[in-house]
């Protein structure tokens, strides 16, 4: 049986993706080869490449806006580091918004660089909604923020306007939701949710902002270095890449950033709706602030939990435990999770409710 | 029909590693998930990560020495910039030795860190060979080599002794042939050759060199916080890991390292005595050096270049061009690759010279 599948990430993917991953993994675009074995020089390899930056540009609407695309290795933790080398300039500063443990992640690498100005933070209220009313620094070299925070189930739903450089971790909702993008001087997003599998990050960075610290960037750290070589200074992860094209591909077919947000909005609302309705469950974050791809909650009665667990497991839905810092429940509902999950755990919640 | 893949990396892999590969794409373990959807936090990752590391240190008799194995992202070009970071004093030094591009890489990173003395470098001759007799600073905080250069088919023979930490990059023949792995402080090795598919860097380190550089290490380019984490510090690149994992297992089977050792030089054996038989072809590596996993040749007479290629197609070959830095041909000969793909290139290089 097909398992319901609401982990955090690495998460779903389109069925079709899988079939056509595990195709190219005996024989890739009939040539003999597996993916796997391909030089990543290859012009097969090279076109997948180009393919997957182009869309992704189209996809977010930023075609001929003065953007590069990047796919590299090494997950947004490696971005968190690769961000202050790169903007931070010597003797400058940086403001971060510190709304939960990734954008804590952040924190910690940018603190090693320099000034690092934590302009509001919900830690007090254990990350539970989107800090609002801050201020950004105008000398700020470029403000920091986490656009979805997997964890705790919140999302900015309003960016800063502001003249310094917004610097976006979108890991957890690139892709699934209406934006202007262009309000964004760099993006980036580890690919293991609404992208592909987990090993390759995507970086979408306005070229303007660069070379402007002084800074001396090591290599595998200047974003510069990759554009020149795009995205092919060193070997790069070839099928996360390929994967990652395949599921572009697939977003594109079903109608874009658009299409996919309203499945998303009405998984959202049938789950929240559930959530808020069932007199056993209440919803762990802000309304306000609710997150359409990671929904918090928790059982009003810990001693529902064994039977409530049974329940879903019976279903056949596997991924909804909460993270250790929140407890309780967090059911995910990435771009590729079908509306129909979301009905199968809405229903064992009311069928919970029936039986107690 | 299937190839014979002498591409240089990413690389031909056992045809069984595809099939399993392939497979758990659509099923992992008989979950009824893929393995591109699974958790890393999942318990049959976690013994997959753990399988993967005892195999690692099994195969390279390694056990119960002091080392720690990591599976990480970023390549070895990463790497490149983890080594100072983690070994080099604030006001030490490093010693490297200069046998190619990579080795290049490696120090142009390091570079950036603080003083780094070349002991030794062939760049003069196109580095056609491995430079002997160098002397390595008894106050150097490590030495660092590459054990084979892709790029230029040769390989160290004999690795240096002295007290200094041996640091080495073993990205293109680790797992190829028996030596005291205990003699080195830290392996790292892109996966993309004898390991797995790209996308993941599998990093032996002997614990007790760490921790001794009072220098200030972001989180990310910490081996000690990864070691900690047991390759969980942020998310891993769970299908790269998987696949590498397939093939260890492939080569513990087949009898380990000195069972593939014995294979790997008789496809040296066979390709070279015909390099150095034919008239029509030369080898580029001095003798002495000669990878056994990447062997480079040219025509001596570039006239027969446009007949050789059309053949070798013909017969199935792919991936022998040469790197644009030495031109002609490059035979890499990893582990997966059968010798029956090393006869048919011979064989091709009899018909030429009896063509002409």
């Amino acid at each position: 049986m097909k398992k319901h599948n609401y982990s955090a990430g690495p998460c779903i993917l389109p069925q079709e993706v899988f079939e056509k991953a595990s195709q190219a993994i005996l024989n890739f675009n009939n040539s003999g080869l597996s993916i796997l074995e391909i030089s990543h020089r290859s012009k097969d390899f090279v076109a997948v490449m180009e393919e997957a930056r182009s869309l992704v540009l189209e996809l977010l609407n930023l075609e001929g806006k003065g953007y590069q695309v990047l796919f590299l290795q090494g997950g947004a933790s490696l971005e968190f580091l690769r961000v202050p080398y790169n903007l931070m300039k010597v003797e400058g500063k940086a403001a971060y918004l510190d709304t939960g443990t990734w954008a804590n992640g952040a924190i910690k690498e940018a603190k090693s660089f320099g000034e690092t100005v934590i302009v509001g933070s919900s830690k007090e209220e254990n990350y539970n909604h989107i800090p609002k009313e801050y201020q950004i620094p105008s000398d700020a070299n470029y403000f920091h923020c986490t656009s979805n925070n997997t964890i705790f189930g919140t999302q900015i739903k309003n960016f800063p306007k502001t003249n310094v450089p917004i610097v976006c971790d979108m890991s957890s909702d690139i892709f699934s939701r209406s934006l202007d993008f262009s309000n964004f001087d760099l993006i980036y997003a580890g690919a293991q949710k609404n992208i592909g599998p987990a090993g390759t990050t995507l970086i979408i960075v306005k070229e303007e902002i660069l070379g402007k610290t002084n800074r001396n960037i090591p290599n595998i750290l200047n974003y510069q270095q990759h554009i020149t070589k795009e995205s092919m200074y060193n070997t790069p992860p070839v099928f996360a890449v390929y994967t990652s094209l395949l599921t572009l591909q697939w977003l594109k077919k079903i109608g874009g950033i658009s299409a996919i947000e309203k499945i998303n909005e009405t998984k959202a609302n049938i789950l929240y709706s559930e959530i808020d309705r069932n007199p056993l469950f209440t919803g762990v974050a802000s309304k306000e602030d609710r997150s359409i791809m990671n929904a918090t909650f928790v059982l009003k009665n810990p001693e529902h939990q064994e039977l409530f667990d049974t329940m879903w497991k019976e279903a056949g839905i596997s991924g909804i435990n909460g993270h250790r810092s929140v407890g309780g429940y967090r059911a995910s509902m990435y771009n590729a999770l079908p509306i129909e999950s979301v009905q199968v755990l809405v229903n064992v919640m009311k069928e919970l409710e029936n039986k107690i």
